[in-house]
């Protein structure tokens, strides 16, 4: 009799993003004229840059070819994008990372999904209260968080971060033998300062814990001296995973290509206390559970590090970053209370007159036809805000400030 | 303190295609100017058909446009892939599977590795012997097989097939929850017969199993009233989740898109005796763990429906028939037993004068310069046999028979 894993009856509904979409297709069947601008999915809306499509459209055609054809790949990736991640994102920061500590794969979010899995059922997790929700739902699956009671797990140390300690968490008071850290931040758009990553390295090495850290939006960093890296601090190859990904780096939510990087020296042990570097697990659990990214795709993000490529993304990032500024700055001088969107495609908006955030919600839709996402969703810390996005287009993002303006709050 | 999933530990190291490859390497060493035809791999040679090639080029470009850019995908995949496989792969086979129970994915290997995750670690597995190496190890880190002694997994029940019972395994006679079976067989190369599979169904039915069906090779089926669906027998769509792939249909071992079918009346339950579907289960896990498969590959997969992109593949799998066909008969002819090869691409030939299969690996090696896998690979029943594949160039393959002729046994 098989019987099924029931720690993935602990999930939580699909609620938020379902919700909004009801509440939007509602809206739209009592509207069917209204002009809805959508600022609520964190997808990009720019192409791909011209270099990644002929890097692509050049691949394409190898495959076609019996000279040039290639089968299967290595499951950790080609040794040609791992050499141009190495180059191109760790040795101008001064660090030091060996091609086999990067592990190319489809995505950041199969990434931070999947890392669990080299992980015992009874470590004790800590995220971020709002949060990423992969993070948790990967761990219920994994039977880490026990069974929600009002929305809370359990075994789960959550972390609030808010406008209330500066979006920077306070450390766990208790057992915690994974925390994730995402900087630049999704949902808040804000980022950790360096002295605080520093401490956070300093207490996963006091505390024997490993800190997944998620730096999917680094592009995105503009402000002096905000670690691009968390290999920057001292001591992270000891006790830190990193997660990036090219997905909004260079518009690949589409096209799927990312990275993790497992240095040698990160470890965690078994019940009898013998250390396990977390490199070679990975390496075999990738092997095992996984068959490697398409040729044609490597290819593609290998052009993102070529001279062209660094420009044309980086074109792509000034355009999202200036929609930022736009919603945040044309936010605050209507007097609404903004965080993010400086190094961050997210602005995070205070909802005004203590209103929460489906509320908030309703009115940007119903007001201004405006699609956001409602901070509740992404944990009980989240209430009173809104997440809003910079991926639209430069005249729905302009549109939609405007229209900002008229309401009536 | 971090805890490592020990399950891990209880893996056996790769050292199959390790020792293949050292071997290789050793001779090539002291025979510079050997010219070393590889036999050994089941990766395809043959490049990508021309109208898989158009239909991704045409994709790139679309992402290279505004207009025509695609963000993130539906983790499924997309509706236009999903219709054509029920379209394609089902209707002409008289089987009604429904659009949302295909789902697309990254590879056969990801899907077979991954879907034990929605069991729990107490359910039984089988797995036939010699087998494909990832139900196994999958389930060496999911917990449920305990600590190999000599290579063998005590929790495991292991089905023999071997010529003795002409590759049919029999039933197994202590409880098992889960059952993987792979037809046209890797590495046997042979096929169950329909009868055997109604068998099949009907016990996992009795027995309240689930059936894990890979049926990557079916493009290589030939022999007429041979299955190529696992729904084509009465009563598999309450107990059977069938996987296929197009790395061996259309040569997308490096472009990476497969896709598993899970329809509705799969179940399983919880221990108090509750019944759930693992379709709805599987579709959180993907959404969950997963982010789709590129649009450029969907859409490369899409065209192997059209009328051209049938006769293109179709083409290739032809071709390597008939490599199959030359080795077989080309062997046969020499006086070795030979199975497989009809249906497959796949050659499991028994090593003459009761030699073990590391001991045939190398007079193949050392006096025709030939690599292939030993069976003992697979597991203790593949002791005594070869596995060759005929994914080779036909000249290479030509060859390597006329080589074989000149070995004194």
């Amino acid at each position: 009799m098989a019987n099924i894993n029931e720690n993935h009856l602990n999930l939580k509904g699909t609620y938020l993003f379902v919700r909004i979409a009801e509440k939007v297709k509602d809206y739209q069947k009592a509207h069917p004229d209204a002009d809805i601008i959508r600022l609520g999915i964190g997808d990009v809306t720019l192409p791909l840059a011209p270099v990644i499509v002929d890097a692509m459209t050049k691949a394409v055609q190898e495959m076609g070819k019996a000279e040039t054809f290639r089968g299967y790949g290595p499951e950790q990736g080609y040794d040609f994008l791992r050499q141009a991640i190495v180059d191109g994102d760790y040795k101008p920061l001064g660090i030091n990372i060996a091609m086999d500590e990067v592990f190319i794969s489809d995505g950041a979010k199969s990434d931070v999904a999947n890392i669990q899995e080299l992980f015992s059922e009874d470590n004790v997790i800590a995220i971020t209260d709002p949060v990423y929700p992969v993070y948790l739902d990967s761990n219920v699956m994994g039977g880490r968080t026990g069974e929600s009671v009002d929305g809370i797990f359990p075994k789960v140390v959550y972390l609030p971060t808010s406008a209330e300690n500066n979006f920077s968490p306070e450390f766990p008071s208790e057992r915690v033998d994974i925390v994730y850290l995402c900087s630049p931040n999704n949902p808040t758009g804000t980022v950790l300062s360096r002295a605080r990553l520093a401490e956070w390295i300093k207490w996963c090495k006091d505390n024997d814990a490993v800190l997944m850290f998620d730096s999917a939006y680094e592009a995105f960093i503009s402000t002096e001296d905000t670690v691009h890296s968390i290999y920057e601090i001292e001591g992270a190859r000891e006790v830190a995973i990193e997660f990036r990904s090219f997905s909004k780096t260079a518009g690949f939510t589409g096209t799927r290509c990312a990275y993790a990087v497992i240095p040698k020296e990160v470890t965690a042990k078994t019940k009898s206390g013998e250390r396990h570097p977390l490199n070679p697990m990975w390496n075999r659990r990738q092997a095992t559970k996984f068959n490697g990214v398409p040729y044609i795709v490597q290819r593609g993000a290998e052009a993102v590090y070529t001279k062209e490529g660094r420009e044309q993304t980086r074109a792509n990032i000034a355009y999202y970053k200036e929609n930022a500024r736009i919603i945040k700055e044309g936010l605050e001088a209507l007097g609404l209370t903004v965080y993010g969107g400086v190094d961050a495609p997210y602005i995070w908006v205070k909802a005004p007159n203590n209103m929460n955030s489906w509320d908030f919600f309703d009115i940007l839709l119903e007001q201004a036809q405006i699609v956001s996402t409602p901070g509740s969703g992404f944990g009980p810390h989240g209430e009173g805000y809104l997440r809003m996005t910079s991926f639209g287009t430069r005249e729905n993002t302009i549109r939609a400030v405007e229209r900002i303006k008229n309401i009536k709050f």
